[in-house]
């Protein structure tokens, strides 16, 4: 353990020394000093409203592709060395909210990408959760668990309950997450309940945007009625339930539902108004920004657009690295404004 | 840190002192102690044939259920401190894995219930995986992973993967996990392919038994084929792949179908005599070793039968309780022995 107390001081040092202060903010930040939990549904209203777009920036970081500045840093110069993988790819991820929060409504943060690294990954997302809770963003856990009863109840309460306990007690989790509604509503209601108790929001994972998806989430029966349509029925008839209602007549139960299919686009977005909907895939994927507008109502509303790789790596793409040379962030920053530009544009915010 | 540092050396000498030596042995156990991986559905049927069983006994431990031994213990009575709840839950786990590894084939250790915990409970989890590979048991991460593409990739690496960078050497993740397979192919071959390279397995969620799965999994086409039916056809055809097959004809990829429906069983065993089916419910839930015999084929391998709280909350049961007394040890290994008889006269093995 002394080996683990010294990794920590020395990541510590290096945060503040690049002024940072990553560790330093997780030990110090608080739940009590964020606003009151108010109803998912509206403050994604507010906040969608404030920023002017719907853009949502997931952090999907790969050690590879960060930037030559934390790659090459003495202390985390080493993608095969636990340690130092998680503190280049916390580090970045930490820069990246710090640079977005202003700009975005929401962030994403993909588990997949922290459980690589066992439970030191799981560490370092739910510090990144809990730093960008304290920047003012909406955090969204990409974690598309599901599973049915007392564990999907536990599931829940690992992902969206703020812990109480004793040694956690500092810990925020994320305002919404993403859930897998494989197993109908006895796999989506326990999650569901957990968010109307914590002022919280879940997105069910409705229609992937993957080529295979359609196999089975396109299987239809004797009328036409796809399988992804009738589970958007069955987290519908869940989401219109008064209790989960906002003032705002949003829902904290939504949907994920790929941004390249536009008729089931239209056709989900006319039968659910009261449903936020996650759209992945926009930028690299290949939705366009007309292709996103399909998913808001007609107060602008409903749509949250996910924006990853093409955000967060902006910095490899020749029309950035002209303008800004090495300068990373720059290049980041202005990817944001530029998709935030088209979105607003597209959507009249 | 300091903080830490003390909880696990206190740690330490609580389970040297309780002669279990739990945080010793996560320490020092290493793969390089292991047999050398082969193939997963081979080595399903040595276990299954040298135990005479094909029970699977379940991990989910809940602080409230642990036995008064453990929850009164004065390092560990205290539920809303993460530390000691931890403590305690890995301890019993521990406990019931060295009482059950030398019976049965294979264990099942359910993520939920550590991840309710956290990072530490992830960190507490996979030493109970790497300390129940050590004791030669297979090992089944209940995780129900589903994603698409690179996430998919980094999800199957974190949960079959055995690590290799530094800091995390000595860590095994399990011989299989249970995937969830609504994204179609896409989201089933990544955890294959590493399932292959990697001597594991995976068991794909093709029908649960919950009462509203039906919703979505019975949801059929014109002909009548079946939304979980078509899953399997997916998942089968993945299976059948001649580099996914071992020696005794058994795939790497299997399929998790809940116990409780007799037709959707027996259909799926014949048309698929590849897989291994991890059959839930068992026990607790209701499926008896008649309906758990279903899933076997000729030569009495193929399927895999979970109990969890009918067997490690065995001391609960008044019959086992007249019998033992307060040994919760003796109605654990009394409810493996029992199950086991049922299983094996049912079976003939």
């Amino acid at each position: 353990m002394c080996l683990e107390a010294d990794r920590n001081l020395r990541t510590k040092a290096y945060f503040v020394d690049v002024q940072v202060c990553f560790v330093f903010l997780k030990r110090t930040s608080s739940r009590k000093e964020l606003p009151v939990a108010s109803h998912f549904g509206d403050r994604l209203c507010v906040a969608v409203e404030k920023k002017r777009t719907p853009l949502v920036v997931g952090l999907d970081p790969v050690y590879d592709r960060l930037p030559a500045e934390i790659r090459e840093h003495p202390e985390m110069n080493d993608s095969e060395d636990a340690g130092a993988a998680i503190d280049a790819v916390a580090t970045f991820c930490n820069r990246v909210l710090h640079l977005v929060a202003g700009k975005v409504p929401a962030v994403k943060i993909n588990s997949a990408y922290f459980e690589k690294y066992l439970w030191e990954g799981v560490e370092a997302y739910y510090a990144l959760v809990s730093e960008a809770e304290s920047l003012g963003v909406e955090v969204i856990g990409d974690v598309k668990r599901g599973d049915i009863g007392h564990t999907a109840g536990l599931y829940s309460q690992a992902h969206l309950q703020n812990p109480i306990m004793t040694g956690l007690e500092d810990i925020i989790t994320p305002d919404a997450i993403t859930v897998n509604g494989f197993a109908g509503a006895d796999g989506i209601v326990p999650f569901a309940d957990t968010a109307n108790a914590e002022g919280k929001g879940v997105f069910v994972w409705v229609r992937a945007s993957n080529p295979s998806a359609g196999v089975i989430q396109d299987f239809a029966d004797a009328d036409g009625v796809k399988m992804y349509e009738k589970l958007a029925e069955v987290v519908g008839e869940i989401a219109k339930q008064s209790e989960r209602t906002g003032e705002r007549g949003y829902s904290n139960v939504g949907m994920v539902v790929g941004g390249t299919s536009p008729e089931a686009t239209t056709a989900l977005r006319e039968k659910y108004p009261e449903m936020w909907i996650l759209v992945p895939g926009y930028g690299s994927q290949g939705a366009t920004a007309a292709d996103c507008v399909r998913f808001c109502n007609k107060d602008k509303m409903g749509a949250l657009v996910n924006s990853s790789r093409s955000i967060i790596y902006a910095y490899d793409k020749p029309e950035y690295q002209e303008k800004f040379g090495g300068d990373w962030e720059k290049c980041i920053v202005q990817a944001v404004d530029d998709a935030n530009a088209e979105l607003r544009e597209a959507i009249g915010l």
